[in-house]
């Protein structure tokens, strides 16, 4: 009998071969009192378990083959980041030390604080860190309990061809998937950002996450398929069912070679029109990414990534060195840094948030918490300058809501820029000074805002969550979070007209630009500017440079008066159609 | 030497007398565990204080002079129930036999519980409701450490004409404070919106809340000056000082009573359109205060009160008792029902709540639980349905953000009509089901929802809130909560006209309906329908009465325009500049 699992299909693809089900099972963890004698002793047996975990992953990086996306191993290096600060190297200790417990049990009890710092975060992709946390932890709780096969385990069934279902996944153990070349993987746990998800699109390993149950419909060597588009673990299929999945997996080969084809050819629409297609990055290490699928640029640069997991924020020049990076490894390509994102809530030391409001979302973040706590984001903005003297650097303000907050950053560049001469550093004479339409207040004001900045850049996915106040996080009411809402199309149309009205440019860089289904709409809204995730670039080029704009503004203009989101959906599914 | 202490004005009205310095002191709240053999003693002990303060309760509310409003009664009231209800009256007994702690302790416990509860809600009224909760526990611990001296202490102190600074007052201390006539309160601890505030307005005494440190500068019985308007706290003025206030004191006292001449005058402005004035209320008793101002109907009665301090949900009969008495006493008088709009996180039984999400204010509140939860909306639906019997009701349905939406309690009313039908109980054909507009999408689109519904009806707080992503209840960022921020004013015009074009009603409910600094805004923007709290009712009339429509138009277009909010202000002061 046939039976299809439904998750979320987080890295397209398909994949047809023999199930291999791999579960991690919970590892108990023991909790006990020490004689006092035995604690020194047990402080050298935790140490000796860290630098085992730091060795096995130092291993695992040097496993990773020449040719594999250097992202992957700057995954590994997060882990191995962490088991070097203090948050997990030195805060069990004193744990152990002061409640004589033991170290498995120090580690849970630090896993769990930070758990909750963590589940505070109002940023998805942030909040997945958690799971980096909890991986890293796991790896030396194993450890200490010799409870350390699982890895061997999976270089052991992991092989060519098979399907690996299981519970969850670390970035090492993908690593090692990928090696032992397996077709795909379907895990219970994980999210879209979540670590699985981005190394499986990044190492182009068809993977669907989120898939309950599987345990209960699912042999282990039984043949089954997996849809990385649409979501889907099938089994029991006939042989009709598995020619036709044969069928769509050789398609969409063939269609991912011509793709790449596509990444050194100009992004111009059918009828001529240039658009530009920009790469969202987070780390350094990301612009190889977007070098590989031929970005125009980086349309947004995160910063948050050098504040987290650590006790105190990046000196000005650790910064500079970072940007710098980046803007080097562009060669003058445009690269928009935005500076600190993060709210009061989340400056992810481990240490307990500082009370924050009862909804962070609505609360001391971003732009709000710099000018707030200037001493913070002096040394930001003066190392942006410093970096834009290697290339064309433009800022980006997050979650502008008032023209008074535009004038005390730019205020607050100025004195940067004095500061900077003062030192006799150099800096580049003009950056381009922009802002996130994120705020519904800033959509609605666009025109204001486009009058004193030199480019806008749509952050789609706050301005969908404020819109429609619906947090996409909670389960509960993430059904209202509506990209094609009629108000969402109506604050992103008001926003790019004032761009252009202005004279200045609008990018677009949260999830809507990224997602292929609705390029051909924001074309024809008139969006010119597109950010995206690297792994997504090349199909947004696809379709952009097979579309042309005078039909798509049609559809786009009719969509935008609909009050109705199916007839949207239907209009929307027209526009696509012949893809 | 002039001393001027700032808190917040909470109740107008100017007072000179000598200052009357009341602390409570914090009650020292003793740990101990008991032996086993004297828990249950432990327990009649508790039982005994409850009972004890319940008389305590009962005795106040009987000292309430006749002609007090009976809202104060109301609060009185509240206690009682608060003492009866499981969260104060059971809860600690299981906590006592459970943990064998002392009674005053196991109230402590529970009080925190409760607090953590409170403190998640994200309306400023209900989170208010933590304070009854610390009063009424505060009332037993007192009798159990036999520490009951306080209420004796302001019946032996508080005298004719005295000013009262104190840190903070139950509305049982204010009610004996009242009798005590004294002249003015000034409180270190509530908000605008405490009970201390509500009571204080209700009772006409001026009142100043959140002033600090008022020890350090006024002595006991040093004559002191209080304005609630300004919110200032003044000592040690010299004659001429002293002259001034009362000079402003006479004039603010014949101001008073020409307002109350204003009852019965029609809602007219000078050129001669007809405004409606409604008003807020809360609880049926809230009705006596509508009444006296001469309100033209209801146009939000929360029904909150009514699922509050309770395990499970008033029944359909309980709902329909409390709705007919408020809509008989109207009279025939529109009375506009909210339906509910409590959060998944605040059905305060005193049970912690189950997993809200990490932004209560962007989750499931208000309709989204409604929708999702239809055997707790479907009584209150045919609750309002029978009690249209008995006058003109309006159903509001709150925090709408899709059409989708709308359609699911349209199709809910009908089922709703359709049980009443079978049941063979009397409801009124056909009542007017409007929307509140207080989620940006839903102002964005306001057309969209004008053409599908009866009326309409902008809550300023919450949208101010969402367009701004600003949460006024957090201290660190309620600068940003701004009503004059251009985009707000944009959506409320944008709704505006929304109504008209549809010919539909459109009200303004939320707090900026009831500010009269914003009257002739609100005018020139084209509202023509205000429901505001009781106390503010007669001096929004006396605004509007006093008003010309087209200068207030042109200056608000004018305002409209404005992309910087202290040019708004500005305006706004040359509007109000003849008042």
């Amino acid at each position: 009998m046939p039976v299809a699992l439904h998750g979320t299909g987080v890295s397209r693809g398909i994949a047809l071969g023999p199930a291999r089900l791999l579960q991690r099972g919970g590892l108990d963890i023991p909790q006990y009192v020490l004689p006092p004698h035995l604690v020194d002793e047990e402080v050298e047996r935790f140490i000796a378990a860290l630098e085992a975990a730091r060795t096995q992953l130092r291993a695992i990086r040097q496993q990773i083959p020449a040719g594999t996306p250097t992202d992957i191993a700057a995954f590994i290096d997060t882990h191995l980041l962490m088991l070097e600060d203090a948050t997990l190297a030195t805060v069990p200790i004193e744990l152990i030390l002061r409640e004589g417990c033991n170290a498995e049990w120090a580690l849970q009890m630090q896993q769990e604080a930070l758990t909750r710092v963590f589940d505070q975060m109002d940023d998805a992709y942030l909040r997945t860190r958690r799971d980096d946390v909890a991986h890293a932890i796991l790896r030396v709780q194993q450890l200490l309990l010799n409870q350390n096969q699982r890895e061997a385990a999976i270089a052991a069934e992991a092989e060519d061809g098979r399907i690996i279902v299981t519970d969850d996944l670390s970035p090492g153990e993908l690593v090692l998937l990928h090696q032992h070349n397996v077709a795909a993987i379907v895990t219970e746990h994980g999210g879209p950002m979540s670590h699985v998800a981005i190394l499986a699109r990044s190492l182009g390993i068809p993977a669907v996450v989120g898939v309950h149950n599987a345990w209960q419909y699912i042999r282990d060597g039984e043949p089954v398929v997996v849809d990385g588009r649409q979501g889907v673990l099938l089994a029991g299929l006939d042989a009709q069912g598995a020619a036709f999945y044969r069928t769509r997996q050789q398609q969409e080969k063939r269609a991912r070679a011509q793709l790449h084809r596509l990444k050194d050819t100009p992004t111009v629409t059918a009828d001529g029109a240039a658009i530009a297609l920009f790469a969202n990055i987070e780390l350094p290490e990301d612009i190889q990414a977007a070098r590989r699928v031929g970005a125009a640029g980086i349309g947004l640069y995160r910063t948050e990534f050098l504040y987290m997991n650590r006790s105190t924020p990046p000196d000005e020049d650790e910064q500079y060195r970072a940007y710098s990076k980046v803007v080097k490894a562009m060669k003058g390509k445009p690269v928009t840094i935005r500076t600190l994102d993060l709210g009061a809530d989340k400056t992810a030391d481990g240490a307990p948030p500082e009370r924050g409001g009862a909804n962070p979302a609505l609360g001391l973040r971003a732009v709000r918490l710099c000018l707030r706590e200037p001493e913070l984001f002096r040394p930001q903005l003066r190392a942006i300058l410093r970096a834009s003297t290697h290339g064309t650097v433009r800022l980006l303000i997050p979650m502008i809501s008032t023209l008074q907050e535009v004038r005390q950053v730019q205020e607050l560049i100025a004195e940067a820029r004095d500061d900077l001469r003062r030192r006799r550093q150099a800096f580049a004479g003009n950056i381009a000074v922009g802002g996130m339409i994120e705020v519904p207040a800033a959509a609605i004001c666009a025109e204001d805002f486009a009058r004193r900045l030199d480019f806008l850049s749509i952050g789609t996915n706050d301005l969908i969550q404020y819109t429609l106040a619906a947090d996409r996080l909670d389960e509960t009411i993430n059904h209202l979070y509506q990209p094609l809402h009629p108000a969402v199309l109506r604050l992103i149309h008001t926003t790019l007209r004032a761009g252009t009205e202005a004279g200045i440019p609008v990018t677009m860089c949260g999830e809507m630009a990224g997602d292929p289904l609705l390029t051909r709409l924001l074309l024809g809204l008139g969006l010119t500017e597109f950010s995206v995730p690297p792994p997504a670039l090349l199909e947004v080029k696809r379709i952009i440079t097979a579309s042309e704009l005078e039909p798509l503004r049609r559809i786009a203009r009719k969509i935008l008066r609909q009050d109705d989101m199916e007839q949207s959906a239907r209009l929307l599914a027209e526009l696509n159609s012949d893809d």
